[in-house]
């Protein structure tokens, strides 16, 4: 946790006075992602620790320590934003982790659109797994392989070594098995094409927040000017070439876009002189606004900015069909479909489940849902020891309206059949607990009492003299659950989910003698911890030529010169490392001086 | 040429006292490459230059200028070595220039095998060909295409567009034709198997001194350790996959051993701790000697050090054979067959000539010979206006004796049917301009007057009085041509031609008018410019371990930590441009505080 040092402390402070995150607590969005800056809800506690590389142990590989076999064994699946959260933040000796993922690297996934452009290196914004695995003093192992296939039966996970296209002929592609006690799956997911015909090849790029992808695009943008500056060729095949299409408005394809805007205007001016004025970089986005999830003012500065910046924004408009040369789409509510010769497109929209969650859903009963769904506490419904988090996971709240009748009975404690504001503040605070979906509805209402809402109900009759019946129980719980809805499948998610999960691991022992979770309506006892909340810290979006638009919390909105430099210290800051952070400032110094590099590797 | 703004004012010094160069003047070598830190035959006159990208008119897309129709047209094929060292020194405005290569950058070679244990990145010893354009105030413009067939009767040179791997899906594979004045041809030269079974596929990597190999190989090593950190293995077959075999004890090979037990011993320490002990690193050379161009001293401390690190040096051997799991080697002398499981085999062995000059050589009725054969000048023989320097040329060296009796009836200026000392003075001038052959035998026998030589094979009898028949003559000259050696395909000697070249095309027609060269023996005048002539510069081999063997020019050999700075300051004096010095010096700095990069991009 040294990374996180500096503003680790500031994180500390905001845990400590969470009322102060109004004012200044940020957090930043890119590539579809959210991440926390300040890690309110990570325990700093092991901030001196030295590194113990020595007192590593693989137990798969060598059984040094006879103590590992009475460790319980933690398999974590995938080495993005949450597994590796959970990791960083897992201290508690008692278990022995094991990491298994096809990429031996943690991707600070928010920069990642500015490698496709040459702002940033991509070896600067990686973090090899097991420079984070020796800086642990836990029992940790990584393993470089896929996870094909889940035994929750017999508490097994089944790998194949990975990256077939290198080889180094010998036990290619042959299967083994890991056991666990305990299984955290935090793969992320994939690119959601949704069937559209011809986007699998074709100069189609996805952009699946994977390091690969941004050299490619980078590759590719490269290449695309050379191609257009050959000798042999028409105004018109020119234009083609260097007709870049964005599918999809989001943070991403919006972030793209500006780093290709800069990227034509400084340095394809100096480098391809003759074809700059060919180039059009084109947004196509199936809603009424680009970014739509940002505030009303973001959105509106951020299209005035692409109108003075010459990006034809698209709105309202649905990719049908990409073929070798063209790119069609529909505009909403119409018939007529419209043609574009392309020479590259950028596809960046929505997510789907990788192949294993399918497969393992399909086994456990849940092959209809879009992710893998997890209680409160993140355990995947349906099994023992099994936990999901970040993009391939999905909370299926408990409704408060389900429980109803057995929160009224324990409410009802001199069983009047009706709530006294005494009964019912009592047991709201045990609801408030239980149901995130309340304090986001009391907050949506600005209330910090719930019986306001009763007294605004009942025409704000004398709050004390309140008197509630079941039917008006629940017809006041019964619009909460309005305010249900699923987390956004970003990293801020992932990230906090991860820390929480750690956080609950290290006082598994504790919990289960004293928990200290909310009490359980529907059966007896307290849950052992508090359920996963999320909290929203604000969001960034890049938009190109030093311009960011910074979305806080507390309906702060801030645009312009001052949110870029928020946003680059904001990021140096949330490196995983001191290396990564030396390594991303340079790269931002490197551009400045230098200019993006246009070599094609 | 302000990126040898330093330097080249030392390298000026020793052009304007070239006697000093035997003191200090030293070079580099590594990957099989000598380049020349000291630019002794490079002009750096237009050091003040500042960059006029404004200026430059890409001919081939936009006749801006209309002068350009009248200017001379040089295509160069090749950024490497010597095409961008004829680039940066060409500075005669007559000339209109188009390079053409797949390759949109130059790589400095002699830092590669750096790069694939991670010590310098790939990015950071790479300068984009579209940079050092912009800043020529010459006509110069740059195609990314591969010429693949050349016909000299109509001055054309066709291409096709390059790297289909990455498609824009547009005229793919076309060919278009170029035609040029002049065709300067410096495409390099591709790894010579020797025929070896199975040497292609199998896990071996060429080392063909482009970037994307050292990437590969980066990749590959990092890949190594994790396979052989998975759990499903015997230690049989973890030993198999970290069984690194290096073929080849030349530079490159030497240095890639080197840098492989440095990762080893600092880094895979750290990291893969289970697996450190099972690293084994063979190099397998034909000879009696690794590093057997350098100087006996040399040879004998690196085979003393790689003993120590525990390398396997396996002298005399030759491979046979490679299957899917092991190596087979022979003896010299012997015919039993050793083999050995590998993991990795890296080739790093000889040159052979790419596909275009092989069908190019066939075509001008060159098909028996090795490379493109030029003459001193390094015009390719029988064509006009074409030619070759760098790996992909060997100048054909004309005897002296083939000229004997032209040289002596020249000499005989009496008509006496023998020669005086002075005469024989005077025609010596002309024959050591003319053949470069003579100069390096009179540096073998330590003599500055050729009379000298005479005077010993004649029992030292008075200098003057000696009086030489034709066939004394004959006898005497006749030892001269076993100095004649091949040029090797080192960096230093294609840095060298093409700085020669450039200076050549500048004084064109200077030349034309006074010829400067020596005086044409089987005809009459002048030949326009001196000959070619190779000033080695000595030789760097870094071993590991921050340890490095110079070998300097009049026999000093430096062994130890103070040739590793030397190496690290010369090596940071000679990149192309302070953006890739500062890159280059970035990364030892990160690599001192941070170790090698470990994650698998």
């Amino acid at each position: 946790m040294r990374s996180f040092n500096f503003f680790g402390r500031f994180a500390s402070a905001f845990h400590d006075y969470p009322s102060l995150s109004k004012i200044i607590v940020v957090s930043t969005v890119s590539g579809g992602s959210l991440i926390a800056y300040a890690e309110a809800s990570t325990n700093n506690g092991n901030r001196g620790h030295v590194s113990h590389a020595d007192a590593i142990t693989s137990n798969s590989i060598a059984h040094a320590d006879a103590n590992t076999s009475k460790k319980k064994k933690v398999v974590v699946l995938g080495t993005g934003w949450a597994g590796i959260s959970f990791l960083k933040n897992l201290k508690n000796p008692m278990y022995e982790v094991e990491v298994v993922s096809p990429r031996n690297f943690f991707v600070f996934t928010p920069l990642l659109p500015s490698v496709t452009c040459g702002k940033v290196e991509a070896r600067s914004i990686v973090e090899p797994i097991r420079n984070i695995i020796r800086k642990k003093n836990i029992d940790a192992s990584y393993c470089e392989a896929e996870c094909i296939r889940i035994d929750p039966a017999n508490k097994k996970i089944y790998c194949r070594t990975a990256r077939t296209a290198i080889n180094t002929n010998s036990k290619q592609g042959e299967e083994f098995a890991i056991g666990y006690d305990y299984l955290i799956i935090a793969v992320g997911a994939q690119v959601n094409t949704f069937n559209t015909p011809g986007v699998e090849g074709n100069s189609s790029w996805f952009f699946e927040q994977e390091i690969e992808d941004a050299q490619k695009i980078r590759r590719n943008v490269i290449e695309s000017f050379e191609k257009a500056s050959l000798p042999n060729l028409s105004e018109e095949e020119r234009k083609k070439i260097l007709h870049f299409v964005v599918v999809g408005g989001g943070p991403t394809g919006v972030e793209f876009s500006g780093e290709l805007r800069d990227f034509v205007n400084q340095d394809v001016l100096k480098l391809y002189p003759t074809v700059q004025h060919l180039v059009k970089i084109t947004v196509i986005e199936a809603t009424d606004h680009i970014l739509n999830m940002f505030d009303k003012r973001i959105t509106t500065f951020a299209e005035g900015k692409f109108l003075r910046d010459d990006i034809d924004v698209k709105l309202g408009s649905m990719v049908t069909k990409i073929s070798e040369n063209e790119i069609s789409t529909r505009a909403k509510g119409s018939d007529k479909t419209t043609s574009t010769p392309y020479g590259m497109v950028l596809w960046s929209t929505g997510i789907g489940s990788r192949p294993l969650i399918r497969e393992f859903m399909k086994q456990i009963g849940q092959g209809n849902r879009r992710a893998l769904a997890t209680d409160e506490w993140l355990r995947v419904e349906g099994c023992d020891n099994i936990y999901a988090l970040g993009d391939c996971a999905t909370i299926n709240q408990r409704k408060v309206v389900e429980d109803i009748a057995e929160i009224f009975k324990r409410a009802d404690k001199d069983n009047s059949g009706t709530l006294r504001v005494k009964e019912f503040r009592e047991i709201m605070k045990d609801v408030i607990a239980r149901y995130p979906q309340v304090k986001l509805y009391m907050q949506s209402k600005r209330v910090r009492d719930f019986v306001d809402i009763l007294t605004e109900a009942k025409g704000n009759a004398a709050k004390e003299k309140i008197e509630l019946s079941i039917e008006e129980f629940k017809s006041a719980l019964s619009v909460v659950d309005s305010k249900m809805k699923n987390l956004p499948a970003t990293a801020q998610v992932a990230n906090q989910q991860g820390a929480y999960l750690a956080k609950c691991f290290n006082r598994m022992e504790e919990c289960e003698k004293n928990p200290e979770g909310p009490p359980r309506f529907r059966g007896t006892g307290r849950h052992r911890f508090q359920p996963f909340r999320y909290r929203h810290l604000g969001q960034f979006a890049p938009l190109g030529g030093e311009k960011t638009a910074a979305q806080l919390p507390g309906d702060w909105v801030s645009i312009g010169h001052s949110s870029q430099w928020l946003w680059y210290s904001i990021y140096a800051s949330k490196q995983v490392s001191w290396r990564t952070r030396a390594l991303v400032v340079s790269d931002w110094i490197r551009r400045f001086i230098f200019g993006r590099d246009a070599s094609g590797i």
